[in-house]
């Protein structure tokens, strides 16, 4: 009898060391810590840009009320945030993040930092704007931006928001290197908020990775049209990869806008991320074909706000 | 012969000194300065807030294609300052001044100061933003005011704008008053650029006169409609004020706009200058009831290039 009993110990013990093994050779995805199975196909429709323009605050809720498009982040130092930091006050279900903004980079419309100006020099053009755009000429000082993010989320919190994720306008945080990276990391722990990093990103820019914790939250696969698409060919594009997403959790990143007199003089020196490309946004992603489209490829929609919950367990 | 002579010379210098009494006494008038007969009825069609959006923007540019609207003014803080800055650069022969601003009156969309924040504390609220309001408990820093007015200026000109005049945004430099419109007045001296006064207000705020140089240009009236008039009494409003022309210079202060999404948007929270407010100044003033108004009273259009242009003489 008391064989048995240990050897019903020891098989135990082998048990647990086995499990415990192939736990730690594969440790829980995200779409497992999410509460689905590691072959399934999950799916952020996010859309960018909101208070940058009316007709993109209004567009997004519009595709919002849809339910296919689920997720949006929203620019705090851009003239209209005021109107969609109400909507996420009197919504405060949608998922909301904040789109971490250091540019101002159309030409006719223009916005600054929140923080002041003399603070952040190294971000601003002669006319007091964020840069157009960052030459290998602009020195972009991290401590600056880290100022100025910070100055974002804080107003972006006491006009009431409570935002459910961070990422980053024009991908800057991601693009420039590990400092600003680092600034990008470093805010996101102390705000205790996700940060919008992918996988499939690490081979590119290995300090990515290095940079994250064990803790992070990474996403498997992000997708997101290119200029180099023809219009004729939007919705072919986005049906391509519908049918072709990974298991997994992606995020679509969308531009949904409508292409009213706003929106093309704002965007009218050139046509990428244009009023003609975010009306084709609003309309595919607002369309029965993409709704059915969801169902036939077996595809879950997901948020940022089930993602963040996920990460707390 | 001598004693004709002498009888000529003093004449010639009763004469002399009778017309100089009568200049003292009936110095000349500023439409006598700009060419005109004291009687003639002079007419600045000035359109207001340029830049604070795109609807603005365009619809006041239309309004000058007419030559029915021929004067404006423009905010500098504003996120569409670019664009209309760029059109002012392009027409350099149209009459834009600038509407220097120390405020942020509507709800869903806003602005802040050129200056560095923390430079101008007393100008913005807790979230950065110009004040939506000035009340009693607001202390606005007059050396505050004037650093945000000059960097206002320093961007105009800058961007490449040559303005012909200076107004205030909701007249808030003209009736807050002595040390505020001292600012506005030694800004004026600085930029050698007319300041928009009406002889007509000196009643109401004596410290006006008390600020103002000898040299310093006056207009005499100034028109614009008030929430108290009714939608379809706006075109009457208007009529009987051209009906009522006085004789010298006045202003119409006007507000077109289009009544667009983005401008129903941005004013949604109350009527008073909002969309259908500055969509029917719009109507009124292209219109060819009032082309024909102006032919039937004998009113000649004037701009503030002209008036600058008569006070340098």
């Amino acid at each position: 009898m008391k064989q048995k009993r240990i050897a019903f110990l020891f098989l135990f013990c082998l048990a647990v060391a086995i499990l415990a093994a192939a736990a730690q050779e594969n440790p829980k995805s995200l779409a497992e810590k999410l509460g689905f199975s590691r072959d399934s196909k999950l799916l952020i429709v996010h859309a960018d840009d909101l208070g940058e323009t009316h007709s993109v605050n209004a567009a997004t809720i519009k595709a919002f009320e849809t339910g296919l498009v689920n997720s949006a982040s929203i620019m705090v130092p851009c003239p209209w945030f005021p109107e969609i930091a109400d909507y996420a006050k009197s919504h405060p279900g949608a998922d909301f993040g904040l789109h971490l903004t250091l540019t101002s980079e159309r030409v006719y419309y223009r916005w600054g930092p929140v923080a002041s100006k003399d603070k952040v020099s190294s971000l601003v053009d002669e006319n007091g704007y964020f840069h157009h755009d960052w030459t290998p000429a602009t020195r972009i000082n991290p401590k600056e931006v880290e100022l100025e993010l910070r100055a974002q989320i804080d107003r972006a919190y006491a006009m009431g928001l409570r935002p459910t994720h961070l990422d980053s306008h024009q991908y800057r945080l991601f693009d420039n290197g590990m400092e600003l990276f680092e600034v990008a990391v470093r805010i996101a722990h102390d705000y205790k908020l996700p940060l919008f990093v992918v996988r499939d990103w690490f081979a590119g820019r290995p300090y990515l990775q290095s940079a994250l914790s064990p803790a992070d939250i990474v996403i498997d696969h992000t997708v997101t049209v290119e200029p180099s698409v023809p219009p004729e060919k939007w919705a072919d594009f986005y049906k391509t990869a519908l049918k072709n997403l990974q298991p997994g959790v992606t995020e679509f990143v969308i531009h949904p806008g409508f292409a009213d007199d706003e929106l093309k003089a704002a965007t009218r020196e050139r046509d990428t991320w244009g009023a003609g490309w975010r009306q084709r946004d609003f309309d595919f992603f607002t369309s029965q074909e993409f709704r059915q489209l969801l169902t036939d490829q077996n595809i879950r929609l997901i948020t940022w706000r089930e993602i963040a919950s996920a990460a707390r367990r």
